[in-house]
């Protein structure tokens, strides 16, 4: 038999994940740990933020990039208070921040010598699942309020998680919330997922995701 | 001079709102009021909807449309408990409901010969602002937990709106809500918004809220 060569492209990634691909590698030049917030709008994103700033602050240089659907800054005006570089980035109305429009704010950050750059997305528990931003981790922030059943609702974003943070842990008194059949959900969609139980209010847990995280940003500065 | 005749096509509807069009026509001949509930994730959508089918189910026939993200019909089965008919809409992970998805909602519960139809739309503060369903009016949840500045991230659905329910109002002491600086924000987008501050815990403001949706109820039997 004669044999034919065929070339074959084993994968050809989608114009949002080849930019995706590019950000991880400009990350991972600078030695900066890139991490992707996402939430549903009120979860908290910006007060974890904050607290992780007040936490990491002596020891590291952290930037932000704020996805907005609209042109107010106030997120980024907080960050800006809080003593660290943030950039904002209006989706115009769209949905989710895609690799590209991260790339932007990257560029706009790229002087500040970042150890750590925090991507804080648009409030939303389904467009952002679709699109990779390159960064190196992808963290969901769950609140107490928003209830137990969220998993099993919004499955796709929690498939593709490295870390939740389960926020507003003090509120748990004042709601209905079944932490065991939450964690079920969780359990079965992304088995063994890293988890912190958070309050902004009264700072518990953060100690401990404030630790790990820069467990990693250390870890990317070995290699 | 001599006038040429231009035909002017005044108003061409895209296809989304075209079908609106229809199920407007379709509710209005079927002496139904339609609303459209929209929220983040978690706002409390269903609990608000459990209390009104409560508050109202002795005098009025109620039909609830779920729209949801994934194939779980934890929502749909609590209205069904509650002896209310309910259809699932799975949008098979987009972001919202448009005006063909309600459309095949609405035949599933046509021989209901409902009073009320009740659309429960995706979790999210972003798409479904841009689709037009055809219902008679919009609404909004808001809750407490998710923070006072949500009309200055979110403006293009409180524009939208035609009634804003305020939830959770119970958790008031337990989280920082700044009414006015909300309400400031509310007024800027959307002057005069009809607004129930509601709590699904302690059914404060519910009683409210439900005679004035019965009010637009008989108002349109009477058309």
């Amino acid at each position: 038999m004669n044999s034919v060569h065929v070339p074959v492209i084993e994968k050809i990634l989608g114009a949002n994940d080849q930019i995706a691909e590019l950000n991880r590698k400009w990350l991972d030049g600078a030695k900066t740990f890139g991490i992707n917030i996402m939430a549903s709008p009120g979860a908290g994103k910006t007060s974890v933020i904050l607290q992780t700033i007040k936490a990491l602050a002596p020891r590291l240089r952290i930037g932000v990039v704020e996805g907005d659907t609209a042109p107010v800054t106030i997120d980024a005006d907080k960050v800006i208070a809080a003593g660290m570089p943030a950039v904002q980035i209006n989706t115009g109305g769209d949905c989710h921040l895609d690799a590209v429009m991260l790339r932007k704010g990257m560029e706009e950050l790229a002087s500040e010598k970042m150890d750590l750059m925090i991507v804080e997305n648009v409030g939303n528990l389904i467009c952002p699942a679709a699109f990779n931003l390159g960064t190196h981790i992808n963290v969901l922030i769950a609140s107490i309020p928003e209830g137990d059943d969220k998993p099993y609702k919004y499955p796709a974003i929690y498939r593709g998680l490295n870390v939740l943070i389960i926020n507003k842990i003090d509120l748990m008194p004042y709601v209905k919330f079944d932490m065991a059949y939450f964690r079920q959900g969780v359990e079965m969609l992304n088995p063994g997922l890293i988890t912190f139980p958070v309050s902004c209010t009264t700072s518990e847990g953060i100690a401990e995701w404030a630790a790990w995280l820069e467990k990693q940003v250390v870890q990317i500065k070995k290699n």
